[in-house]
């Protein structure tokens, strides 16, 4: 596993200014706070990203404008979220030309479809592009949950490479860290679950690409450095300093999805001098000054300035 | 309501060749047959299109020959399915340029969202294009069921034209068509369950959407001619002969969605020398020859030749 | 068919007293109103009876005093919910005691079953009771969904009667309405969707137990009548003025389940004089006074004093 | 925290002869098997007890047979299963008459609820039993999750003493275990699920519930002395082994629920020769000869006889 990408691998957010352009300036200072932060990787154009909400120009912008900003000091992900093979393979090429270190690619979504027309859409993926393809789990998107066996199949095959798991499974995750234990560990696998990658390590997670680690990549670096240590009270520590942090996205109880998730997030940044907004894409509308109060003092409580 | 688009509006399946490219000839004759057949108007890139399987240049594309094929003999309305609004309007221009009649748009979907964001993308959608919008409630492919509430309201206010309902929530129905009637009548209400459409009139549809109308087209005009006649128990003989018929998609009982269901309806055209092949656009697989044969001896049975 | 059960066979409420005894005067006065108004037959302890919150007391309780207050002069089916055999053919015996027509089972609920399960659960009700035992598909409740091919295939054994269909599926409601007719039409076939028994009786329905039916029983044996002899016209115009009473139990939006819809039924009742209370079974708490002059409007738009 | 009940509460099984009797010869060894593993309490009549195929008097035998076989040398939790509040009691009389430690009670079942139906219900619950009231949240089942601040929000108020979570939702465990210890730690918090209680643990889970500790209380107990001593590969280490034998109830993949999940713990406890048969409560069917020789390959696997 030496030469893998493994450890924290935030899901980077989309910053835009009051009338709606991507923020490069905001962006920039994101990233920075996360390569400052010691992080290993950065996933751009996840669901925490607002990819859903943006045109493929857009997208294209906020990948460069991504890679650019990271230059070359940790390895970039790219999302390519899309319903079908030739859109994700369109945005597959856009990853190749930035230098991106891989794609990572849900199950095709909209249509209602099985574990056939699945792995048949892994595998061309896997042929059409010459990047290392990660499986996007996120049943809460795609309304298909990604089998473990399948996806260890096609780790032993080649066809995949690693797994994001954000599908709230822990259960299945514990089954997918065994059977990929017993393939010989051809997968990666990085949780997506901000507040329990204590017990995703446990499971035998590499890594995480928590969208939370926007707003304090630090503590998730502390710790996966206590996990490689084996230092649990540690891990378990900085997990619920974290877990009561993770809070702010409980803040706007009457807004669901990334209208809150993504709205916390983005407001604790604009609050900690990161962003110049917590504007985000339509038709998604910001959250008010009636959250960013509560918002702030959890970050004050998590030891945030 | 005499100048609306009403009755019969099948969503036009895509056929492909057998190496997988759009095949113009049977789709001419696919488009030959509903018109012949006397539908009042035609969907094309629905789901029933194997839209969400299709990219943008095969998208356009496919819209185009359809266009091109009715040639003006009754009014084509434009699927626009995808994530966010500048892609839906990108297709809306599309729709535009070859002179679709008007476009059907789902609630944005894969990223979670509720009714505010529902209503904003709505809304952007209609002053983003010309052409009226119809709405296309499908929570099974989007995961949102469009309130009915909403829905009229955005009739009363001239954002939306029409409802294209799969939702199969008939008290929904039942519900949308009386507050539709209560606000003097601003939508035109399509149904597009093929097996209760009699009810759906009852109910207040002014039409319906039928994918099994790609098979059947002039069963389901009898059907509609019928129904505006008064003369219910044609309606009810033609829609029992119509739901007999329907069990083609139950026959590949190892398929789920499309795969089953347009499966089905390409085997039959197939079967009926209306297409060239069943053959669907990957990932999906067509059906065998186990599958081709019952479905066969049913369209015998509904008195298909 | 001339024998059987067929027709408006309501499910009748539970009324209760201020103090939370079942109120017999108040029941006496709805059954009074139901035979007054026509109705084929009464269905007791169904889901509207409130029956998930009473003991097997207060079930047998209700039970007993709706066959005594309905005296013979329609036939009486008892619910027997509950979520395992010898539970249920313990309230079959309360059932044959008093004098049922039938009862009316649901698949096993809480635990997770498959349809052998289900399947085997309805063969040992049939084996335990001399009553004939009608399949109650409710999967709100139950969360399973009768298959429509089993309910067939247990209806030519002679395992079942007849279904009461709460699915709100009228696309398997049709198949099932088909399969039966191929079949020989083994078993008679009631919906519980009050605002679409229009579209039911054209599918095959041979009747209704609608909830509504408590407050308006008259209007749904009207449209009965009318279905029958063919008067559509007069079922749709029945079925709409239904549908618009309905809409009472939207009114308490704040609520969820039978706490909206029975709450609005019992305080419409109450308004008008048949129930001394609007009580419900604890932990259900009555609908307010800001609720129930909405629903006085609704009951006097539809004609109801 | 010290005289509380914590650790490893297997939800013991509930053996039957070959024609559908209580096993109590196996039970008596089943139970001998737990205590002699170390246990520090048995849940009888939770999910794992087939109790939901039981009726009130093989209930009340069971329970009565579980608490002498223990007699008194560790705590007996007694499931109160039931869809409403006179049903639970009937049952908690049982559990007071027989020594039982607490009761563990659902959300009321087969009627949708709110939150305000729950809260009232446990609330009665508790006033109307002498004994300590455990939430049991079991969402697969009752189709309602408990929120964490509820649950919180009663044990401050004395109403519940712990939670049994079997929500298979590990991040509502985080934040009730969060919650929990920012008020002063009023509940105790079991965790259901076999095969992430290491990452319990890490949460602040008090200890476990697991149906596989049936087949290996041991393994269970050595987990949980290792989590107290803070010696997390130990932990790690044995819940990984577990894991793999919990492989056991994927074996009969096709059967859903507990005819697969209780199925394979019966057949593995056959196998290992402490239960006579691996028979089930009607309906649910044993599992066959075919999966019994997976099941044992798995079982020596884990290392057990």
């Amino acid at each position: 596993m030496t030469d893998r990408l493994r450890g924290v691998v935030p899901p980077v957010l989309t910053p835009f200014t009051a009338d709606g352009q991507i923020d490069l300036p905001s962006l920039e200072r994101l990233v920075a706070r996360l390569v400052d932060g010691g992080v290993d990787g950065i996933f751009a154009l996840g669901s925490s990203s607002e990819t859903a909400f943006l045109d493929d120009t857009r997208r294209a912008a906020a990948l460069e404008a991504v890679t650019s900003f990271v230059d070359g000091r940790v390895p970039v992900l790219a999302g390519v979220i899309d319903t079908q093979v030739e859109r994700v393979l369109a945005h597959a090429r856009v990853a190749e030309r930035v230098g991106a270190a891989g794609i990572v690619a849900t199950a095709p979504f909209y249509a209602v479809t099985g574990p056939a027309e699945v792995e048949a859409s892994f595998r061309a993926l896997a042929e059409g592009t010459s990047l290392p393809v990660w499986a996007y789990d996120i049943p809460v998107c795609t309304h298909y949950k990604l089998p473990p066996d399948l996806l260890v199949r096609l780790g032993v095959e080649g066809v995949l490479t690693g797994v994001k798991d954000s599908s709230g499974d822990d259960v299945s995750f514990r089954r997918l860290a065994m059977m990929n234990r017993a393939a010989g560990e051809p997968l990666t696998l990085l949780t997506g679950h901000e507040v329990v990658v204590d017990g995703a390590y446990l499971a035998g997670a590499h890594g995480s690409v928590p969208g939370l680690g926007n707003v304090d990549p630090a503590g998730y670096v502390r710790m996966d450095r206590a996990a490689r240590a084996g230092d649990w009270e540690t891990v378990r520590a900085e997990q619920d300093r974290l877990a009561a942090l993770f809070e702010i996205v409980f803040v706007p109880s009457d807004r669901v999805g990334p209208a809150a998730g993504i709205g916390a997030f983005k407001t604790a940044l604009h609050h900690l001098g990161v962003l110049d907004t917590n504007v985000m894409a339509p038709p998604l509308v910001p959250l008010g000054a009636d959250h960013a109060g509560r918002i702030a003092e959890l970050c004050a409580a998590a030891g945030l300035e």
